[in-house]
């Protein structure tokens, strides 16, 4: 059997991390083989352009920043995920293209339509598609102190003006409701085990209805 | 009246530069404002991207890496050439689009169709399409003869092997017969001064013909 691919999206805070490492674990005690990785990164080429776009002091173009992101992870996918669903692995991956449609596409880019197209000419070339996204959702001010608790506020996104937050948490609505077949939201303002139990039941019964009756 | 975007494309030693330099000092004497530059690299931001890619030891994917190569080119794009172009200067431009094509496309990528729409959709969403590309061509055993008379062997293309120098030869007479009207294939086996007397004569006449009679 072919692997399966999960994603998961949302704005910082809204406990993606989390969520795949929780998953990963239920998985695992299933006796599934897993393989989880996050973006942008995931592998030595991906990483070192991670660093390059967040560490590098590198003022590039809108764009130029979009083809980076793809450029890391291109080699995510040629290295990592793309080998691993060959294996037949459950891959979770710590966001992936949707990320890039709603944090450059829409925030930065406010929604531009070329850069819209851009992002999604690209996606449409990645080779993999995910087989589900959980795309978490949470109220900003509950994002914000969640952040704050964990002495998270330094990066660049968090720093910047909550229009920005906005147009992100507007773009991942735009994007569920564009792909709801593949996107599946989960309400985020809850414990974590509470969350987890939601996303755990969903893949079981994707992965019951894989393996069904020959 | 717009600028004029002109590109200079073939393989290591066939005088692109030395056009480039040679056709901007053609047209700055007659009067032309004429931005040079050349790729990969030609702002900031870009040459960053140049140096990860040639000097930072990363082993990328080949997708990856036509990425990177397209990080740098919208950079360029956004910054350099789409402004100096709107302000109606003359692009003289060291390689563009048409050397991914033929590098990574048909050097490394060995054809792959893949790989080729990969860098066809890029190259079609960069938003600038060259108003002439002139193809140099020169037999590999004379380039050799040149690339070692002017210290310049160690490059990692011209440490590779023959068989990819053909392909990728072969890729830019692919490109060129592709699209007659934008290339033309200038036979660069001849003294520097008679290669840029062709050259500037065809650029004379598109500039003629595009401020032409009212």
């Amino acid at each position: 059997m072919p692997g399966l691919f999960i994603t998961f999206e949302g704005g910082e805070g809204a406990g993606k991390s989390t969520q795949a490492r929780l998953l990963e674990a239920h998985l695992r005690a299933a006796g599934h083989d897993v393989a989880r990785t996050r973006e942008p990164g995931g592998t030595p080429g991906a990483e070192a352009l991670r660093d390059f776009l967040l560490f590098g002091g590198h003022d590039l173009s809108l764009r130029a920043e979009i083809m980076v992101h793809f450029a890391a992870r291109c080699d995510h996918v040629d290295r990592l995920i793309r080998p691993a669903l060959d294996r037949g692995q459950v891959v979770i991956c710590d966001r992936f293209v949707d990320s890039t449609l709603a944090y450059q596409g829409y925030g930065l880019g406010q929604g531009d339509p070329q850069i819209l197209d851009l992002i999604q000419a690209l996606g449409a070339r990645m080779g993999v598609v995910p087989d589900m996204t959980f795309v978490l959702g949470l109220p900003r001010t509950r994002a914000l102190a969640r952040l704050t608790a964990r002495g998270q506020r330094s990066d660049r996104y968090e720093a910047a003006d909550e229009a920005f937050h906005a147009r992100v948490a507007d773009g991942f609505d735009a994007i569920a409701r564009a792909a709801p077949g593949r996107c599946l939201p989960i309400p985020a303002d809850r414990p974590a085990d509470a969350v987890a139990r939601d996303i755990a039941a969903r893949v079981d019964a994707c992965l019951a209805s894989r393996s069904g009756p020959a």
